[in-house]
């Protein structure tokens, strides 16, 4: 008794160490595997598991092996061996279906035949009158999965007695979209800048990579995309593609494949062709020996993501052939290989149109069926770009034939940047949840987008990543959430935001109930707030012109309407709002009936959408009992009261969190709301230019007039091409 | 007995546990405080250190305490206390002289006598029974440094029974300048991007800024000016000079102050002034009122590092004023507030001169005796640009009443970038110890800094740092060696390298005397392998354009005649090299005649600068026996040779270097072997044109035409603006 007293000590003395030498940086993110603190659970734990036996051997079944070892020897706080072979003692035993004659005879017929590709089952099973761990998959990548899978369990403090898990993941591509550029700047990247060393590549390795990859496998994460839609075609010189080369061997043991963005004229520019026209012989045969090149590097390359015709970017129209003529050459260079195309449906024309909501439906619904089995179409959440809110994309539902894939935004353009701290797996999921209507009730862009709806075999969800070079690779520590929540909605879409951020927040911060309740109540919260201080009741696209960071509902003067702010909110003497209702741009025709029908009736109209259809009265009165005017006045000022309970939140759990998280989700709390409140000032003040109302006594009248807020410039807001 | 075994197998488990939990990132530079090996040493110190007790309370002293108690628990593995009172147990007291009764009893009279400020003394004495560690100084700073100077000691593993140290720094100003641009990109930075999150300042207060201010007060460097020479009047803004005051505040814990790079348009671009003529009461009221406010928000701020009249940037010789005119005005300003100018002499004509090595002399030389006496003239190293080996600066000495500043380069704009181990130590210290012969033989480069030599009151050096957002701070991780052979050759500009290579490695890899051996060895031979393999016999400026990556002698066509290479190498038919006696340029007339003397015949001329004081026709016999042409190729195989050795000699010691770091070098080894190679091969092939001669049999033949290596180009290569 005396010696393991001694024993605890010293561990004591040395666990506070380690932490106040290497401090709380935040760079393990959730894998952190420190010794689980509740004694009665280390101790439960450690009796069922006392060894790791891999039965077989490969690269990614290695990396099982690795991330077993070093995972549950630091939640038992003791060596975990790898066993050389299934010994009678409790342990964990992993294998591959067909390849194990352990798993083969453990496994019930039943649950085998319910696993899928990538799917695993986790469950205990007595061998040599012992009792085991057993994790079952039908390939390799389903083995790590369920190993993570088994390792978040524990990190969660689950009872582990009679575990009996099997999960198959809904969507089958689950990717990271990178808008990282040759030079190493990031477009819209708010943690410091690309963490791929294209420079020092083939040759020098970051360890980064490793841990990247890691990451991404931890929550199902199987593809990254890592160049910006805005392409370079300089990435398919042969030097280039050796340094992608180095990265997909990175990934590949973590079962994440790599994916390039095509530039259109690539074959002009990195061909020396003099066309890029998909119908052209020439081309089509500069991308399939491109395509042949690459893929001799990199044998499992995942294919290419296009951004076309949009924002300037080169494109089949400009040979006057269509989306799908341009995805299709791509396609059939891609298919002997086994790669996809995702051509992205963000594209809008550069004549301006009426709406911009509706171009992308125009361009697109006409060519459904028309695009190769191989060919995804990359759907935005929403018409417009990345609002903190948006009425769903018409197009969900309305490609029948053509598998829509969904791209959500992880990284936080119109949504605080880098500081302010917004749970995205709210957006996520109120955009997932809401029902098309296209069949019928309950056909919700979930299904869309897992493909369940209209029975397709290829399915994806893309998120534009949040990850930079900041030591806790988001910068703002809260964005690791938003990157865990949009993998585990990947793998699953019907998660619940609040299951996701409660494991978050145990895995990442504390298991104590307070802790992890506040953290997701935070989380939970944040998002309305965010949307309530900048664009309340449906209002969007009204912030700073090009690094599009703070207010700017007066910007007016841009290259094309469609970019500024007024062309949007339509503020005037009479009141508010872009109509897209029959009266005006009548956006709303695009979607099917019974979702139009919610939102057609001014009267009827949801208020978080109010303004994204309707043109109001200043005076209207809303639902709530106020004027359009009242209403408007009291969101801001509820975004900006609801950060300061943020702030006290976060405070009211300063015991639970180490000093250094603390204080930098602390520092990143007092920006928020300076930031919340100049959007309510300088909103407030801008729009009453038009309401010619009072702000009501009980808000905070704002500290100057619109004038002075118009003054206030950044020319080097992150995020944007560094200006010279 | 059984106790004790067990105990120490906890601690070594935990011990490998939370190296392999956390990795070897480099993050802790030589600041590693881990727990000291050698049993012996550690219980040695253990026995004569129980305590801590500082004799005072302030800012620094407080810095000291926390230090101290984080150091010395590190490295004797248990908690050493702070004390409350001086206790008779065995320990460290620490206080100011005056400022303490202890301190004033305990050092003799004539060791304080010997203090200057900033410099310490350290002393064991008797005090009621017991020996304790005295750390006695002046001022704060000087414990701050003699604190950070007995951690060394204690990290070194020295002997420290009868400690008795006193020193004093030899150079007043001891800075790193930061060329970070207000956007976050660092102008020729290889170390990822700019540290100071300028978005996110004056709130965000990253914890790098603390460890930044740490590293750099553990070597003694007491001031950073944070923006880039090549200025941005936007730092002059309010809301910007905040954020740098939320930096100050930073470092001033840690004795460092903060300094500003001061565009001189600033009073046009920042002020609306239409002028920025330095004779201008306007204008030097703007640059009074905006110092007034710079000092109302960092009372200790240091003052302005200008470049003016250079590359481009606006100066005083715009209104027909010259260095003087343009720097006192600037004094004047700082004056008052006690701050300092540091002007640099790093310019040269937009007309294009006969020789750009002439030019700063030309413009200095005849102000001398012009300039306030807080006005510093900031001089490069050599007279061209950071060149691997250059010829020392001709001004060096040649301004007798006027303080000279060295220049150095700690970043390796020209010396291999971010991936080339090539220790600068070795070039600094073969500067300092040049004789300049100013006034009789022994005035060397390091009496003309430290100010002994004209006897200047003001005396100081610079390093442009090699630092960014990588997490070992300088991305390759043996460039924190020159970040920490800069901070040590400033504080004492008479140090040898090899004594500092050898700290250097025992703090940051081990203390095994092979191990630490063959670093300083590595180091200490790099520089000039680096030389051999790039710029051999006085060669210089043959780099890449642009960009300054990679070989490019052939380089011609560039907007002036001094940026391109053939104006620096002048090979021809005849020979090499560039005459600068008198029968060429006549720069040798600038140097001092007994300094002048050892390079003006080309038989004497020593090898190393042969080619950058001469035209050498390429079958001249050299003193070593060889054609001109042969010692060229032999050097640059001797080059390619000696970096296969530093892979050999980094390989030998593996089994005491933790992997994640043995990896890092071994990889950048791995592209230095490369690149070497190349430029062997692309220097050889392009001057084989004009020697017309063959390469030696002994030596590998280029592997391409000299047309291949001037086709590959290198559009993102680092440390550049990024292009658009």
């Amino acid at each position: 008794m005396r010696i393991q007293h001694l024993l605890f000590s010293v561990v004591l003395v040395l666990g506070i160490f380690s932490i106040n030498l290497h401090g709380e940086d935040g760079y393990r993110l959730w894998l952190r595997y420190d010794k689980i603190e509740k004694d009665e659970t280390r101790e439960k734990y450690s009796n069922q598991i006392n060894q790791i036996y891999i039965d077989g051997e490969s690269l990614i079944l290695n990396t099982v092996a690795k991330e077993l070892v070093r995972g549950i020897s630091g939640l038992l706080d003791r060596n975990i061996p790898l066993g050389k072979k299934p010994v009678s003692t409790p342990g964990i035993i992993v294998g591959v279906l067909g390849q194990s004659a352990i798993i083969d005879h453990a496994i019930p017929k039943a649950e085998a035949e319910k696993l899928g590709p990538e799917g695993f089952a986790i469950f205990k099973t007595k061998r040599t009158g012992e009792n085991h761990i057993i994790i079952a998959a039908k390939d390799e990548k389903g083995v790590l999965y369920g190993a993570f899978h088994l390792l978040r369990l524990l990190q969660s403090g689950v009872e582990i007695e009679a575990l009996q898990v099997l999960e198959n993941p809904k969507v089958k591509l689950r990717l990271l979209n990178h808008w990282d550029n040759l030079d190493g700047t990031v477009e819209r990247g708010y943690a410091g800048f690309s963490i791929w060393n294209w420079h020092q590549l083939p040759q020098y390795v970051d360890r980064r990579y490793v841990d990247y990859a890691r990451a991404n496998a931890s929550i199902g994460i199987n593809g990254a995309a890592v160049t910006n839609v805005n392409a370079n075609a300089l990435v398919f010189r042969p030097d280039y593609l050796k340094k992608a080369a180095a990265l997909a061997d990175v990934f590949r043991a973590y079962g994440v494949k790599l994916y390039l963005t095509a530039r259109f004229s690539a074959p002009i520019e990195a061909g020396g062709l003099e066309t890029a026209d998909p119908l052209d012989p020439a081309v089509q045969d500069w991308w399939k020996n491109k395509v042949n090149e690459i893929y001799e590097l990199i044998p499992d390359f995942g294919g290419f993501l296009v951004k076309a015709n949009s924002e300037g970017q080169p494109g089949p129209q400009q040979y006057g052939r269509n989306h799908a003529d341009g995805a299709n050459m791509l396609a059939d260079a891609l298919a002997p290989h086994g790669g996809i195309v995702m051509w992205r449906a963000f594209v809008y024309s550069n004549e301006e149109p009426e709406d911009r909501a509706k171009q992308a439906y125009n361009e697109f619904v006409p060519l459904d069926g028309q695009f190769r089995e191989n060919v995804l179409i990359q759907v935005k959440n929403g018409p417009i770009d990345f609002q903190p809110r948006e009425a769903i994309h018409p197009m969900f539902g309305a490609m029948p034939k053509t598998p829509l894939m969904m791209e959500f935004q992880i990284t936080k353009e119109y949504l605080g940047q880098g500081t302010h701290l917004v749970g995205l797996s709210n957006m996520y999921e109120e955009v997932l949840q809401t029902d098309t209507y296209a069949r019928g009730e309950g056909s919700t862009v979930a299904k869309v987008i897992d493909g369940s709806l209209d029975g397709h075999a290829l399915s994806g969800m893309a998120g534009v990543s949040n990850i930079g070079t900041a030591r806790n690779w988001t910068g703002n520590l809260f964005g690791q959430a938003d990157w865990y929540a949009f993998g585990r909605l990947a793998w699953n879409p019907y998660l619940s935001s609040d299951e996701i951020f409660k494991e978050w927040a145990k895995m990442t911060f504390s298991h104590h109930p307070l802790a992890v309740k506040t953290i997701a109540d935070m989380l939970g919260s944040s998002h309305e707030t965010c949307v309530r201080y900048m664009t309340p009741l449906g209002l969007h696209h009204i912030m700073g012109p090009g690094h599009h960071y703070g207010p700017g509902p007066w910007v007016s003067d841009m290259p094309r309407a469609d970019w500024t702010s007024v062309y949007y909110h339509r503020a005037d003497k009479e009141g508010l709002g872009f109509d897209r209702t029959a009266s005006g741009s009548d956006a709303l025709s695009q979607y099917f009936p019974d979702f139009r029908h919610q939102f057609e009736n001014i009267d009827e109209c949801p208020l978080p959408f109010l303004l994204w259809f309707h043109h109001v009265p200043w005076n209207y009165k809303l639902s709530t009992g106020n004027s359009l005017w009242k209403e408007l006045c009291t969101q801001y000022q509820q975004g900006v009261i609801e950060v300061g309970q943020l702030k006290g939140k976060w405070k009211s759990i300063e015991a639970f969190i180490d000093q250094e998280r603390f204080d930098h989700v602390r520092m990143h709390l007092e920006i928020q709301e300076r930031e919340a409140q100049w959007w309510r000032n300088a909103c407030l003040s801008y729009f009453q230019q038009f309401s010619n109302m009072e702000i009501p006594a009980s808000i905070p009248q704002p500290e100057h007039g619109v004038e002075y807020y118009k003054t206030l410039i950044y020319p080097y807001a992150p995020g944007i091409r560094p200006r010279w």
